[in-house]
């Protein structure tokens, strides 16, 4: 059904939260943000007193919109936060950089674009982004600028700091000391906590850490020079799952200041990055307002704007108009491109026989031009000259799976194996060239070959990060997909996915609206952590801890605050109880007051102690009758009919 | 957010679909309902012929409601469909039953009673149910009447050939005959179909077969002789994966029109059984009308009923009065009672470290009552004697875990295995007495430590079928419970967990209201799919590929009537294309006319097509040119830099 949609704004903040920073050490201006949750006491139910409840910090995505001592405006965009950083290592230079076209914005001539833009202004529309435009950077000398090429020198660039610190949720220290006996009860019962199938994750994060995942192509950074604005954030299996959100306008519907607040609203859900899928006008106008507002990494797939260069016909495109294309995103910051180099002339029969053929975009807009030539795909034959842009701004690879199953009929099949074979080739060649990668996989996969589609990618792909799109564990819930996906993205997280990229409940039906955003996001929230409480990320359990023990202490605002969605949680509280006083009794609306199993829990707990059965002996006590009174009960039992 | 709620109501039929019935070979008045969905045909865009799709039947659990061949009424209640199978074995005797009394439905005397009902009319609501009231059956002679004591004696009933017909989904032949080649796929390169961890289903489910896993104690038929009105059904791993709704009034809101319409509601949209967890006032005529309306079987907590008859008071529980309320509620007609027989004094010490004690209701009722009068549970010191009662009217038992975890913190701890060993024994003695025992299990359960729980359950309780709630996968999302849950229970059903306890978005919240009831059942009706997918089960993946195919095919129409929900799938489409007209058109809204990956796809096809090449020789052809043209082309691109 049609969703009330969320009263709130990207703009606002969090309840009970504010916005704290753990300076780096190693470079005094890296300032991590984290978003506190402060608690109330916990009042006991024995003695009456209250103690104090130490307030929790949180991995934050919403960047410095919501910190008072910011200054945020959507019109100008944000302040820079890297630009010294780059600066400082003297390997890049400011250059003129490509003349913007009418074309890139879908326009014929000037004139063209002129007189749209004119009647866009009378309709009160779409204004220019008004923010500065600095001549973009290159590096210099024809030496790369990726994080991995720093990484693989031993360098520890200040990103990688920025990084650790924000992996350990900015804990100084290990996460043994907090995390307390559920960790020990898994280590002893279970397996490694932190260790699980491909991953090891440490204790505490350090810069080094980071920079030798980086070195070895297992995790990547992306961080365009261009894109200063951005918080650095990792993408790998040895760190905290993350999550993309797909945003973008289309042939069909919506503005450009409908996507910038969308981005604004997926990053302040969790998005850890957001890629643009535009398409019609404007494309490139809409990505400027986007870079320049968001603090985290922005994907595209440039191969949607070079089709619409070429008026949409896929068998006009040529490597020329790609290859500008990339150059014209590169300098405006784009810090990762989808490019599905791995559509290969010879795999696309191999998906004649499919229930659902092609259903990647770029896959079949390459598909198709390889069909229309009798010719290998351009970004295949290409591909060095790909790596040569990628290394000069430092955008990330996330290498499209073109011929990813559409349906569970097409899962795991000779197609979509070829084609990450193809991946992995090319994975090769990318960090020959100290380019960063990412393998972009499925889709629509059945729950008992996740594992062999992880596996496969580990193995192909050399420990390249995953980065899934779901999958989804069934076709049948058009509606719900966010739902039959996020069973797949949990648990191809916790095999060892380094990203999920998000499905709405409108996939397959329609354009996602800002609710449809923000639900995709939270059920992928839902997933990601899900994913790393099951890998034993050190710290992860720790949210779920606080949480848990609001509840059974029932403080009802605090397990608001501390859920993913306090507004969501609150309204659904007071749908059955909605008088202030309902959030400081001790039951709830599911049982009444006299019936509360957690009320019940408390009265045994206290009834234990009034008997002068400390919680000890009381465990003691109950070994010893195990092997007296209760033998006689059991024998009770079993001894007649 | 509030949601809008659902514009539909329980009775209006979905769109496109038929009730159909398949009849018995074996009992000729054996008549097994399924839903057929007829489809659009299929326009061919290489010729623009039309080839018909044909119909879809699904599993129905809506019951009567809505076949125009049957007139139903909420008032009088449903026919009994089971009572001359019943009547017919000859082991039963009718008798005048227990006497109501007014402390059934929470009344201290009659004079209470009837004041409350006086007032209540005028108020124009309660009413008592107006159906027949026939007088209760119960076994003759001493001899057991549960399908686990005929299926022991290798005697097939009507009730396991209408579960026959109806795990096969109406089908006559073997499944392997309609899958195609996905399953072959699957078969050579994975596992083999139907065959997953503990699982086998076998192509073709007999009536043999299900009297055989019957008797094995691997799978419950839930049939009260006194609830005549349900439709056979059946709970094993070697079956599809069953879903269950939880409904009830409760102390503080909801009516019994509520109540009885969220019954209705709930199986329209799958639930395979509901549970009527009423508490406070008017259950026994709560109850009475739920039954008297349900065709899933039902099932209850009698020691929720138990306690409103002493005040809410655990302490001054007796087994006199949880006898009492037993035989009430088996002469009602309740499928199956949860009971809560492993919570042993012993054990609740075990709970006292934990961060949040006992959450289960029954769970800390029971150890209230064992600390108050340190004294070993009255319903592990009884047990043989409910058994005594079950068998009288074949109500299965549902093994309660009363010390099932509560937090991701207190996953598989020592007092929730503890009890789950006692489960076992419990089990052991309930077979011996020939009825039918299902477990039930948690809760909150990181995905690591899933596997195990199941493992453990099937190895301390004898292969008895599993069936648990959720489990949820963190704590962190109030709101989202259906979905944390979902995941969990995805895994679960895939490990061989028979039957998943649906948790909806207001849980740990709220009371569910319609929409929530609804948002429950679809995710857990994902995850049970999911789940017969993941297992291998023959006939499952037919709805995915039937709308897959429509989907591809652009058949809109189609794609929302095979949905899992078609009035949500359509609403979306519409709020992005609401013309009628677009739902005719080869594009959707995501792309547009231009850009659809689809219709690409469907353009290469044809393409090749026009090419002359078919599309086997497409294939050749790419091998071919793999080894020649390719070559070259991969050396340009390893050859230079």
């Amino acid at each position: 059904m049609p969703r009330e949609q969320s009263k709130s704004e990207s703009g606002e903040a969090f309840p009970n939260s504010k916005k704290v920073y753990v300076s780096g050490e190693l470079f005094k201006d890296v300032r991590v943000p984290f978003r506190e949750i402060s608690l109330q006491h916990t009042q006991s139910s024995n003695n009456g007193r209250f103690e104090a409840n130490e307030a929790l910090r949180v991995y934050d995505t919403s960047g410095p919109w919501g910190d008072d001592s910011e200054s945020c405006d959507v019109k100008t965009g944000l302040s820079p936060l890297r630009r010294d950083w780059i600066l400082a290592r003297d390997d890049v230079e400011a250059y003129d950089g490509r003349e913007i076209q009418p074309q890139d914005d879908g326009y014929l001539t000037k004139g063209h674009e002129a007189l749209a833009r004119k009647r866009e202004k009378e309709k009160g529309g779409l204004e220019r982004f008004a923010g500065s435009r600095p001549k973009p950077l290159r590096a210099k000398g024809g030496q790369p600028v990726t994080q991995m090429y720093y990484a693989k020198r031993g360098i520890v660039t200040p990103e990688m700091e920025f990084i650790a610190i924000r992996e350990n949720l900015g804990r100084e220290k290990a996460f043994e000391a907090i995390s307390g006996d559920y960790q020990t009860r898994n280590l002893l019962n279970h397996q490694h906590p932190g260790e699980s199938f491909g991953s090891f994750i440490p204790r505490h994060i350090t810069p080094e850490f980071v920079r030798d995942e980086v070195a070895q192509g297992r995790a990547i950074i992306p961080a365009n020079i261009n894109h200063p604005e951005s918080e650095p954030m990792i993408i790998g299996r040895n760190f905290l799952v993350k999550i993309n959100a797909n945003i973008g306008n289309s042939a069909v519907a919506s503005s450009i200041e409908e996507e910038v607040e969308k981005m604004r609203w997926a990053t302040k859900w969790g998005a850890d990055t957001v890629m643009d899928l535009s398409t019609g006008k404007n494309i490139h106008e809409t990505r400027e307002w986007i870079l320049r507002n968001s603090s985290v990494p922005i994907g595209t797939v440039p191969i949607y704007q070079a089709l619409e260069k070429v008026g949409g016909k896929a068998e006009e495109l040529t490597w020329d108009i790609y290859r500008d294309t990339l150059i014209e995103q590169a300098e405006q910051g784009v810090d990762y491109f989808t490019i599905h180099a791995g559509v290969r002339l010879p795999y696309i029969p191999l998906t004649a026989h499919r229930s659902c053929g092609i259903v990647s975009r770029g896959g079949s807009i390459m598909a198709k031009w390889c069909l229309s030539h009798h010719q290998e795909s351009f970004l295949y034959t290409h591909f060095r000259e790909i790596c040569e842009i990628m290394k000069t701004y430092d955008i990330s690879f996330s290498l499209g799976d073109g011929l990813r199953p559409g349906a569970i009929a097409d899962a795991n099949d000779e197609a979509q194996i070829a084609e990450l074979k193809t991946l992995g080739e090319l994975t090769q060649i990318a960090w020959e060239e100290d380019c960063q990668v990412m393998i972009e996989g499925p889709g629509h996969i059945p729950m008992h070959l996740i594992k062999e589609n992880m596996d496969l990618e580990l193995k192909h792909c050399y420990d390249a990060p995953f980065y899934t799109l779901g999958p989804l564990t069934t076709d049948i819930a058009p509606g719900y997909d966010h739902i039959t996906s996020a069973i797949g993205a949990a648990m191809i997280g916790w095999f060892g996915c380094a990203m999920l990229c998000y499905v709405t409940p409108k996939e397959h039906l329609g354009l996602p609206n800002k609710q449809d955003v923000k639900e995709g996001v939270i059920a992928y929230k839902v997933a990601a952590h899900a994913a790393d409480l099951a890998k034993g990320h050190p710290g992860a359990q720790e949210r779920d801890n606080v949480l848990s023990k609001a509840r059974f202490e029932f403080r009802w605002e605090d397990q608001f605050n501390l859920s993913l969605d306090p507004e969501t949680a609150r309204a659904y509280h007071d749908e059955t109880l909605p008088q202030d006083a309902a959030k400081k009794v001790h039951f709830c609306s599911m049982c009444g007051p006299h019936f509360c199993s957690m009320k019940i829990t408390e009265d045994v707990r206290q009834y234990a102690k009034e008997q002068g059965v400390t919680e000890q002996k009381a465990l003691e006590l109950g070994m010893a009758e195990k092997s007296t009174e209760f033998k006689r009960a059991g024998s009770e039992v079993y001894g007649d009919g």
